[in-house]
C-alpha cells in the first residue's frame, strides 16, 4: 500500500507491541506523587502483563522490579513509555529501539507544536529514528493509551487505570489531542464500555490513520471513535477508512475546528461554500464514516452503533411512553430526523389494549400511562410487545421521573428485554438528574443504549440506519463505470495547455469546449468581435440569443453589466453589445477584452450548480447544488470527492432543496432529472481527471429543462501557470 | 383585565394561599407507604407552616395531629390537598370552600383528559366550583407543587421534600404536564437552584398562565421555565408573558409536539409555511419570551440568565481554554452563534504573557495550556484577566480533563473568580463523566453556570444578549405609530363587501385594490374581456406588459399557464391573451373567467412574500420571507403576531438569509429596504385591521426594486361567506 502523499499505512503486525504489549518498561518510573513517572506505575497496576521500572534511583516503584537503565532489563520490552525529559528523549528511543523494543509512548513536549525551530528539528530526530529503526513511537506531546482488555493503561492520567479496570466494551477512541479523547474516555465512570484509548499527539510517527487502520483488524473494537484536528495526508485517512468500512467497523468522526472564517477569497463560488471541513466531511461519506458535529454525542451514538451491530430489518421506530408528553417530544424529534413511527401492529395493540388504561393511548408515540409502571410484569410485557412488533426496528422507551423506585426499578426490567430481543432498543433519560439512579446499569448494558437527549437519540438512529442502508447498497452493486469518453481528457489538456501561460482562468469559450468534450450540452456560441459582427451572427444562429463580453480576466460578467439575456433583434444586440463592451472596459480597468460571445438563449429550467475544488488534502471535490446568482444564500449544496458514480451523483441530487423543485412542486412538472444525473457524472470525471491541472470549477448555472440541461455559463481557474504548461 | 377568550388572569393575591399557605390540609393522609397520602404528608416534613392531616382513620400522621373532617380542623387551612379518589373529589372541595380555604390541589385522574363524557363533566362541575365559591383549585390529574423557600413540596413524587430542602435559587418551573416539569425540577439533585415547580394537571380552574403571572410578582422567581403543550387561550397567555416582561423577568418557553404533519391543505403558500407552532413562536418573540428546541437546554439556559440578570455590558466573548482542541470547538459554536471573539485587551494579554508557555496562545480563544494549571493563584490571575477585560461581557472556560484534583480543586477558584466580578462566567463541562467531582459546585454556584455542552453554552450566550438588547432597546422607544391611513379599513371593508357570496377569494383586482387602500404600490393594471381589448390596452398603458387571467377561482396562475410575461407587442399580447383563456378553461373547468388583467411589467428586483394566517389561539399572524415560486423550497421567513410596527418589520426582514440579496450582494448595490419595510408595517396593519374577515394573505411576489417595492401578485382569501356578508 504506497501512495505519492507520504507514507504507507502500519501494518497491524507493526503496531501490535505499541498497543498491545506483553512486557512495558517505563523509563522514569518513580514514587513523586503526581509525577508522570509515578502516575504510569500507579496505571499500570492492574495490567495483565509484565511491567518494569527503569531508574537509577529505586530498586523497585510499585511493588514493580525497577533497573537502572534499559539495558539491565531482565528481559526485552515490547513498549517502553517515555517519561523523561524533552532533553532525553531522544537518547531513550535509540537506546530503546536498540535493546529490541518494537514501540514507544513519549509524553514529553515541546516539539513541533511549539512552532519553533529546535521543536520541529527535534520532532524530525524523532521521526528519522522511527524511519530508520523501525521503533514505532505515539507521541511526542501524547497522554498516552489504554487497552482496556489487558488493563494496559499507559498514560499519565490521574486514576486511568482504576476508572478504565474491567470497563470493556466496542468502543475505540482514537484521537489526535489527548486531552479530547479522555473527556470521552472517562464515560467509563457511568459505565460505558471502552476498548482502546489511543492518542496520537504530534504524531511523528504513528498518527490517527495508523491507529484507525489497526483497530479496524482488533477484534475488540467494534466501533471507533475519531477525534480530529487535522490530517497530514487525506489519502492515509481514505485508506484506514476503508479499512474500517470493509471490516464492517462503524468510524464516527469528529472534527474540532469545523468553522472557517468566511472572508477567505475564491475565485469560485464553490470556492467559498466549500473549505476544508467540507472536504473532510466528504471524505467521509466518500468511506461510510459517520460525521457528528458535537462532542457530546459522541459515546451515546458509538454505543448505540455497537450495541446494535446488525442493523435494522425494518425502517419503523416505535416509541413506548409511559407519560404523553414524554411521548410527543421523542416523536417531534423522530419526525426532524425523518424517521418513520408506523402504527403499532395488532398484535402489540392487543396487548396494550388489555393494559393501558382509557386516558393512554396505543397509537406510536404510544402513552402507556405510569399505570402501566406500577407493576414490572406488566411494563416487561409491553416492551416485549414493542420488542416483537414486525413493523419496529428500534423501540425507544422515554424515561422520565427519577428514583430508585422508578428508574432503579425500570433499568433492570429494560436491561433484561433487551437481552431477550434482536430489536434495537434505546432508553432516553429525560431528567436533569443526569446519573441518577438505574443510569449506571443502561450505560453498561449490552443491549440497550442510554441516551441523554430525545433529539441525540433520534439523530443516532438516523445515522445508524442510513449507515446499514449504505452497506446493504454496496453489496449488491459491481464497480461503477465510467460515463464519459476517457479521451476526452486529452482533448481538455490540449484546451489547457492552449490556454497559455499568465492565464488564471480560461474564457468562457475554453471552458465550455472541455465540457462538451465530456459530452456535457453547451449552449451554440459565437465569438466576434464587434457590435456588427454580434447583430450578424445572431441573425445566423436565431433569436432570441445572450451576448456576453469574452474576456479571460472577467470571472462573474453578470455584476459588472456585461450579460444581456433575450435580446430578439438585430438592433437589440447592437446597442447591448455596445453597452457591454464599454461596462466590461469601464468597469474592469485593464482586462483583456477579446469581443463578444453570441449564445443560443436557453428556455428556462432549474438552475443548478456544478463545482469543483481541489483540496490540499483530499483532492478532487465535486459539489452540486441550487445554481443561480443566489447560490451563497441558499447553501443548498452537497460535497463528494470526484469522480462520483451515476448513483452516486443521484443520491447527491436527492439530498438538496432543490430536489423538490426537480422532481416538480405544486402541480409543475419537474425537470429533467436524468440529464442532470448525467451531467454531473461527467463533470466528476472531468475533475477527477483534470484534478493536477483544475484549481476551482464553477458551471453555473446549468439549466436542466424539462428535458436536457446545458451548461449555460463556465469557469475554469487553473492551478498556476507552471501547472498548465508542464 | 378582561378579555373576549375566556376570563381574565388571576391575581396574585388570589394564587397566594395556594402556592404560598402558612396552612395546609392534607385530606386522605395516611401511613400507607407509597400511597398519594404518605407521600405527601412525608413531603412536607421540612414544611415552616403547620400541616394537618384529615383521615378518620389517623389521630396522627408523620408526627401530625390528623382529624376526621376539615370541620374539624382547629384553625383555617389556606391550601387544602385533596388525595382522595375521583368520586370523593367535588364534596371535599366544597367542604373546603365551606371553610373557608384559598387553594386546593388535586391529584386525582380520570377527568378531561380520558375524553370521556363523565371525566369532561366531572371537571366542568370543579370549575363551575371554583367560579362560584372562588376556591383555587390546582388539578385535577396534577402532581402537584413545590415552594422551595417554605418547604412547601405539596405533591405526591417520592422523595420530592427532601430533594427540594434548601436547594432555593431564582428558577421557577411551570408546567402543564407535571412529569416534564418534574424531570426539570429533578436538577436540584446536582446542585442546581429553584424557587417553584408549578404544575398545572388539567388546568379547571388556575393554568399555566395564571402561574406566570402569579410568577412575576414573586421575587424569589427570578427567571420562569415554561413548558407548554398549548394554552386554552393565547390572548391570556399573552398578558402573563407580558407580565413577566415588565418584571424584567426571562420568561423561557418550551413547547412538546413541535412538528405538524404536513399533509395540511393549505390555500396560501404562508398557511403551509407556518403552522400553529408558528403561532406560540411568534406570540413568544412579541412578547420578548425566549424559545428554546430542546428539553436538555432549559436548566442551563435558565441558570445563565438567572446568575446574570444585568445583561452583558459589552457583546464581546473571551474563551480561557487550558486545551487547544477545547477552545476551538467552543469558538466553533461561538461562530456558529455568531457571537463575537474580539482579540484580548492588552492588560489581559501582558497577565498571560508571563505565565502561558511558548506552546500556548493568548489569542482568543486562548489557550492558556495545562502549565497554568499547576498553580492555583496562577490559575485564578488569568480568569480575573479576562474577567476584568473591558471588551469581554462574558468568559467561557472549558473544563475538560474531570478528577478531584483537576475540576475537583478548579471549580472552587473558579466559583471564587465570579464572586469578584460582574462579568459573566460560564464553565463547559466537556466530559462524560457527567456529575464528576467539582460539577455540583458549579451547578450551585450563585455565579458561574455550568454547561454540559459547548453548544448549549453559545446558544445561551446569544440567546441572553439578545434578550437583553431587546429590553435596552424597548426602553428607548415610544409607541409605535400607524403608518397606514386607519380609514383604509373602511374601503377594505367596502371591497371585501362587495366580493359577494360564495368567494372564498377575492379576485386579484379586488385584492391589489385593498393593498392600494393601505398605501401598497401596486403596477397599473386594466382590466379586459378579449384578446382584442388586452392588445389595445397594452398599447395605453406601455410595452412590456404582463397579461394574466382574471378569475375568483383560480388561485395559482403560474401553474395553469395562466400568467404571461414581457409582452412586447400588440400581437403578442393578443396571442398570449388567447392561449390564457384556452388554459384556463381547460384546466380549471367550471371556474369563474371574468377576462384578463394587463398589467406594467415591473423591473426585476428581490422578490418578497408578505403573507398572512389568522391563528386560532393567537388571531393575526404575519410572515415576511423570500418569496417568488420556491417560497416553500427556500422556508426563509420570519413570522410575528400582526401589527408590528416599522421598527419590529425591519427586524423581521434582517433576520432573513434575504437580507443579504436586499442590503446587496457580491457588487450588486442592493434594493430598497426602506420600501420593503415600510410595505411590511402597513401589510401588518391591513392584516391586524381586517383579522375577523381574512383567512389567509398571500402577497407573493412583492417585487422590491431599486426604488420602491410593488405588489406584482395577491392572494386575499376570506373566512367565510358569512363572515364577509355580515
Amino acid at each position: 500500500m504506497t501512495q505519492p502523499n507520504g507514507r504507507s499505512l502500519f501494518l497491524h503486525d507493526e503496531l501490535d507491541k505499541l498497543i498491545d504489549p506483553a512486557v512495558i518498561a517505563v523509563v522514569g518510573a518513580s514514587t513523586t506523587p503526581g509525577g508522570f513517572g509515578h502516575r504510569t506505575m500507579e496505571n499500570l497496576r492492574g495490567f495483565t502483563g509484565r511491567v518494569y521500572g527503569v531508574n537509577p534511583r529505586y530498586d523497585s516503584v510499585e511493588g514493580r522490579v525497577c533497573v537502572p537503565t534499559l539495558g539491565d532489563l531482565p528481559e526485552v520490552p515490547d513498549c517502553v513509555i517515555v517519561c523523561v525529559a524533552r532533553q532525553l528523549v531522544l537518547e531513550t528511543l535509540e537506546e530503546a529501539a536498540r535493546i529490541g523494543a518494537r514501540g514507544a509512548v513519549v509524553y514529553a513536549s515541546g516539539f513541533s507544536e511549539t512552532g519553533r525551530d529546535d521543536g520541529i528539528a527535534a520532532q524530525h530526530a524523532i521521526a528519522e529514528l522511527s524511519r530508520r529503526t523501525g521503533l514505532r513511537v505515539a507521541g511526542p506531546n501524547c497522554v498516552g493509551l489504554v487497552n482496556v482488555a489487558t488493563g494496559g493503561a499507559m498514560n499519565f492520567m490521574t486514576d486511568s487505570g482504576a476508572i478504565t479496570a474491567g470497563a470493556d466494551g466496542g468502543i475505540a477512541i482514537v484521537s489526535q489531542s489527548g486531552a479530547l479523547g479522555y473527556t470521552v474516555l472517562q464515560a467509563v465512570v457511568r459505565g460505558v464500555g471502552i476498548s482502546h484509548y489511543l492518542a496520537a499527539g504530534n504524531s511523528a510517527d504513528v498518527d490517527v490513520c495508523d491507529y484507525i487502520a489497526y483497530l479496524a483488524e482488533e477484534p475488540t473494537a467494534e466501533v471507533i471513535i475519531c477525534l480530529l484536528e487535522g490530517v497530514e495526508s487525506g489519502e492515509r485517512f481514505l485508506q484506514a477508512a476503508g479499512l474500517a468500512e470493509a471490516a464492517g467497523k462503524p468510524l464516527i468522526v469528529y472534527k474540532a475546528g469545523n468553522n472557517e472564517k468566511s472572508g477567505r477569497a475564491a475565485l469560485s463560488h464553490t470556492g467559498t461554500l466549500t473549505g476544508s471541513t467540507a472536504a473532510y466531511r466528504a471524505a467521509c461519506e466518500q468511506v461510510g464514516a459517520i460525521w457528528l458535529d458535537d462532542l457530546e454525542a459522541l459515546t451515546e451514538t458509538a454505543a448505540f452503533f455497537a450495541k446494535n451491530p446488525l442493523g435494522p430489518d425494518t425502517p419503523g421506530v416505535g416509541i413506548m411512553s409511559t407519560s404523553g408528553g414524554a411521548g410527543v417530544i421523542n416523536a417531534d424529534k423522530a419526525e426532524d430526523n425523518e424517521l418513520d413511527l408506523p402504527d403499532l401492529h395488532k398484535s402489540t395493540r392487543d396487548v396494550l389494549t388489555e393494559v393501558v388504561p382509557v386516558f393512554g393511548s396505543i397509537g406510536n408515540p404510544a402513552d402507556l400511562t405510569a399505570e402501566v409502571l406500577k407493576d414490572a410484569a406488566t411494563f416487561s410485557r409491553c416492551l416485549d410487545a414493542f420488542a416483537a412488533d414486525p413493523g419496529l426496528g428500534v423501540v425507544v422507551v422515554p424515561l422520565v421521573f427519577v428514583h430508585e423506585s422508578t428508574t432503579g426499578v425500570r433499568a433492570p426490567l429494560l436491561s433484561a428485554a433487551g437481552a431477550r430481543t434482536d430489536t434495537a432498543l434505546a432508553a432516553v433519560w429525560m431528567n436533569d438528574w443526569l446519573e441518577g439512579p438505574g443510569s449506571r446499569v443502561l450505560d453498561g448494558d449490552p443491549n440497550v443504549t442510554l441516551f441523554r437527549s430525545p433529539a441525540r437519540c433520534m439523530r443516532a438512529i438516523r445515522l445508524w440506519q442510513d449507515w446499514h442502508a449504505r452497506r446493504r447498497h454496496l453489496a449488491g452493486t459491481r464497480r461503477a463505470k465510467r460515463v464519459s469518453d476517457p479521451a476526452a481528457a486529452v482533448t481538455a489538456r490540449g484546451i489547457l495547455t492552449a490556454s497559455g501561460i499568465g492565464a488564471s482562468a480560461l474564457t468562457e469559450q475554453q471552458a465550455k469546449a472541455i465540457l462538451s468534450a465530456y459530452g456535457i450540452a453547451v449552449p451554440r456560441d459565437v465569438a466576434v468581435r464587434t457590435p456588427d459582427e454580434a447583430a450578424q451572427a445572431a441573425d445566423r444562429i436565431g433569436y432570441p440569443v445572450v451576448l456576453k463580453v469574452a474576456s479571460p480576466d472577467i470571472q462573474h460578467k453578470t455584476e459588472i453589466g456585461a450579460v444581456r439575456l433575450d435580446l430578439t433583434s438585430a438592433e437589440e444586440v447592437r446597442q447591448a453589445a455596445a453597452e457591454i463592451l464599454d461596462n466590461a472596459s469601464l468597469l474592469v480597468p485593464g482586462a483583456r477584452i477579446e469581443g463578444l460571445s453570441v449564445q443560443t438563449m436557453l428556455d428556462s429550467g432549474a438552475e443548478v450548480l456544478l463545482g469543483a475544488r481541489i483540496d490540499l488534502q483530499f483532492g478532487p471535490l465535486i459539489t452540486v447544488g441550487s445554481g443561480g446568482i443566489l447560490v451563497e444564500l441558499h447553501r443548498d449544496i452537497s460535497t463528494r470527492l470526484a469522480p462520483v458514480s451515476v448513483d452516486d451523483a443521484r443520491r447527491m441530487i436527492e439530498s438538496l432543496r432543490l430536489h423538490q423543485i426537480l422532481t416538480g412542486v405544486r402541480g409543475d412538472p419537474g425537470y429533467d432529472m436524468g440529464a442532470l444525473v448525467d451531467a454531473a457524472a461527467r463533470f466528476s470525471e472531468m475533475v477527477g481527471d483534470l484534478a493536477d491541472i483544475l484549481a476551482e470549477v464553477d458551471v453555473n448555472p446549468l439549466i436542466v429543462g424539462r428535458s436536457g440541461a446545458t451548461a449555460a455559463d463556465a469557469l475554469v481557474a487553473v492551478r498556476d501557470t507552471e501547472a498548465v504548461t508542464v
